[in-house]
C-alpha cells in the first residue's frame, strides 16, 4: 500500500520531469523507473524536494541521483534496502562533511525498515571509527529527523551484567580470529593501554552491544572504513571478521558498490582492493 | 576596467590594512601588492569581508592569505586563473567540510572566466570521484552563489545520441590508455558489475560529457584526488590521463601546488609523489 | 575553587542522570566520577547541554563521552591538559568537520590554560597541514567562542626581523634533522618552487614564529596529520622533529591515543604504527 501510493506520486512527478528528462537524452527509461520507485518508496517528499532543487540548475544530477544512486545500485540484490541504508548511514556519519544527506538516509533507514533503536546503534559503531564528534553529530542529525517524523526514541537497552572486558573478549574471539588479538598484541611494546582501551571501549562497551547483530554491524564497520579511505588495516580486519560472523562475500561487495554513490568511486575500488586482498588472506 | 576598478579597492583596503600589515612585521611588499591585485580582481567584496573579520583575531592569516594563497601561488604562470578555480573548486567539493570557502571559489571561479555551465561541470566530475553527497552539497553552494550574483543557471546540455557504453568507452580510450581498462579487467573476479558503472556512468554519463574538454577534466579529477589523499591509485592513472589529453607537465605540478593552499602542504606533496612515479612509468 | 563549584555542579547533574547511567548497567562509577570531574572543569554549561541533549536518545553515548573520553583518557598522565586540547583543536580543525565540538574545545582549551594567543597559533600550524580554509574556519571558531566568553583577542605578535629564507632555514634545522632538508632535495626535479615555499611560507612564515615552543607546534602537527590519516610520510618526520625538540615518546603516545577519542580508533592505531617505525629509525 506504501509502495502503490509511493509510485502515484512518482507518476506525478515523472509528468512534471519530463521535459527535464527528455533534455537529458534519456526518456524516462528503465533504470529512471526503477530507481525513482525504490527512492519515492523511501523518503517520498524529501526526495521530490532533491529533485526540484536540481531542476533548474543541474537536471543531470537529479536523473543521475536517480538511474545511478537508485535504479542501478540500490535496487540491486544482494543486499536488503535496511543494510544498505545501515551502510550509508555509517558512510555519512564516518566522513561527516554531509550533514543533510545523513538526515535524508536516517529517515530512508526508517522507511527502509530499520528501528529507531538500530540507527542508534549505528552511529555508536561509526563513533569507535571515525570519534566522538562523528557519533554525536550523526546523533545529533538522527535527534533531528526522529523529531521531524514523530519518532520516540529507543529506550534505553538492559544493563549489561558482564564486565567490560569479559564482553569485549567474546566479542573480539566471535568476529576476529586471532586477528584483533594481533592488534592488541601488537601494542603491548608503545601503548598497551591503547589495546585495553580497544578491548574495554571498542569491544566491551561498543561491539558487544546486542541490539544489531554482529553481521549488521560488521557491514557498518566496513562502510565507514571504506568511505573514509584511511583505514586499510582495520577495513581488511573488518572484511575477514564480516566472513566470520556470516556476512557473505556477495554482501560485502555490495556494501562496498554502495560505496562508490556515497563516498566515490575511488573509495569503492580502493576497499574492493582490500576486500579481494583479505578474502585471499583467508583462503577465499 | 574592472581590474582597474578592483586595484582602487585595494588601494582603499590597503591604507586601512597598513597597520595591521606592518605589525606583522611586512610593510606592504610585493608579494602582498601582486597578491591582493588578484584577490581583489576575482572576488573584491568578499576578499574584504574576509580579510576585515581576520584584522582583530589573526592579522598575520589575513596576510598570509593574500601573500602566499595568492601573491606567491595564484599568480604564478604555468596555470590560466578559470584552471586554477577549476582545481580549487574541484578540491572544496570533494573535501566536502568547507562550504564559504566553496561558495568564494564558485564566485571566484566566474570572476576568473568560468561560465556557470563549466562550473556546474566540475561539480559533476567531482561526483565521480567524492560521491552524490559531494556533487550536492557542491551544486547547493553553486545554486547560492548564482542566486547572489543573479546569474542564469546553465541550459541543460543537449541529448546525448549514443548510447551510455560506447560513450563510456571512447572517453576512457581516449584518456588513459588501458590503464583505466586494466582496472575494469581487474574487477572481473570480484565485482563485475562495478566494472560496469565505471564504464556507463562515471566516463558513459559524466566523463564524456563535453562542456568541459578532456583537459580540464583531468585537472579537475587530479585536484579532486589530491585533496582527499586517499585515492593514490586513481591519482595516478589520471595524472597520466592528463598527459594523454594534452596537459602538460607543467600544468599537473601547478595544480598540485595549489593544493598546498586549500588542502594543506602534506597533500599537495603526496600528490608530487604520485605525480613523479606516474611521470616515471611513461618514461618522463 | 573552581574545581569545587564543578564537582558541585557534577553532583547535582550526576543526581539528574542517576537512571540514565543506572539504566546504562553501570552505576556511577569511578571511571564516570574522574572523568566528569575533569569535563565538568573545562567547559561545565556547554557539558551539561551535551549532556542533556543525549539524555533521550543515546543515554550511553553522554557516558561513553564521560567515561572513556574523559575518565579513560583525558585524565591520564603524561601529557597535560593543555597539550591534550592543543592537540584536539588541531585534530579537529584540521578534519573540518565537527564545528561543534571545535568550538567546544576552543573553550576547554582556554579553561586547561591555553591563551587566546597559543591558540591563534594551533591554527596556524592546522594551516599548513590542512590548507586555509581549514585555517580559516578554525579562527572562525575561535573568534564565536572568544567572543561568547568575552575574551580579548591577543594582540598582533612583534614584527619579525629577520627574512623568511633564514627563519624557516632555522626552524628546520632545529627540528628536523635533516628530514625536512630531504624533502626539499627530493623536489629539486619536478617542483622546485615547491620546496621554496616549504622553507619560506610553511617554515619561514609559521613554524618559525615563536609564541608556542616548538614542542608544541610538533605536537599540533602529529595531531592534525593523525586525525586526517592521509599524511603518512609528513607524520613520520614530524614525530621524529618532536623527538629532537624535547617531546618525550610517552607524550607522543598520549597525543596519538588521544586522536582515538576525537578521529577514531583506525586513526589512532595508524599513528601509532607510523611512530613506531619513527622511533625505530631513529634508534629508539
Amino acid at each position: 500500500m506504501l509502495r502503490k501510493t509511493c509510485t502515484l506520486s512518482a507518476l506525478v512527478l515523472a509528468i512534471a520531469l519530463t521535459a527535464t528528462a527528455t533534455r537529458g537524452g534519456t526518456d524516462m527509461n528503465e533504470r529512471y523507473d526503477r530507481g525513482w520507485a525504490a527512492l519515492s518508496a523511501l523518503a517520498p517528499e524529501k526526495a521530490r524536494t532533491v529533485q526540484e532543487s536540481l531542476a533548474d540548475i543541474a537536471p543531470d544530477m537529479a536523473r543521475f541521483v536517480v538511474e545511478f544512486g537508485y535504479g542501478d545500485v540500490f535496487t540491486r540484490p544482494g543486499l536488503s534496502p535496511a543494510l544498505r541504508q545501515t551502510a550509508t548511514i555509517a558512510a555519512l556519519a564516518a566522513l561527516g562533511n554531509a550533514a543533510p544527506q545523513l538526515r535524508f538516509h536516517i529517515e530512508a533507514g526508517l522507511a527502509a525498515g530499520l528501528s529507531p533503536a538500530e540507527i542508534i546503534e549505528i552511529l555508536y559503531v561509526t563513533t569507535v571509527f571515525a570519534g566522538f564528534p562523528a557519533g554525536l553529530n550523526g546523533l545529533a542529525a538522527a535527534r533531528q529527523v526522529f523529531a521531524d517524523r514523530g519518532v520516540t526514541p529507543p529506550p534505553a537497552p538492559a544493563p549489561e551484567t558482564t564486565d567490560r572486558r569479559t564482553r569485549g573478549l567474546a566479542a573480539l574471539e566471535a568476529t576476529s580470529r586471532n586477528a584483533g588479538r594481533q592488534v592488541l598484541d601488537s601494542l603491548a611494546d608503545l601503548a598497551p593501554d591503547m589495546a585495553g582501551f580497544i578491548l574495554d571501549f571498542s569491544y566491551g562497551d561498543v561491539i558487544a552491544r546486542n541490539i544489531l547483530t554482529p553481521a549488521h554491524k560488521e557491514i557498518a564497520m566496513i562502510a565507514a572504513a571504506t568511505a573514509r579511505g584511511t583505514m586499510e588495516p582495520q577495513l581488511k580486519v573488518h572484511v575477514k571478521a564480516a566472513r566470520a560472523v556470516g556476512v557473505s562475500r556477495e554482501q560485502i561487495v555490495e556494501v562496498l558498490i554502495q560505496m562508490a554513490v556515497y563516498a566515490g568511486f575511488p573509495a569503492a575500488l580502493n576497499g574492493l582492493g582490500v576486500a579481494r586482498t583479505a578474502f585471499a588472506e583467508i583462503g577465499e
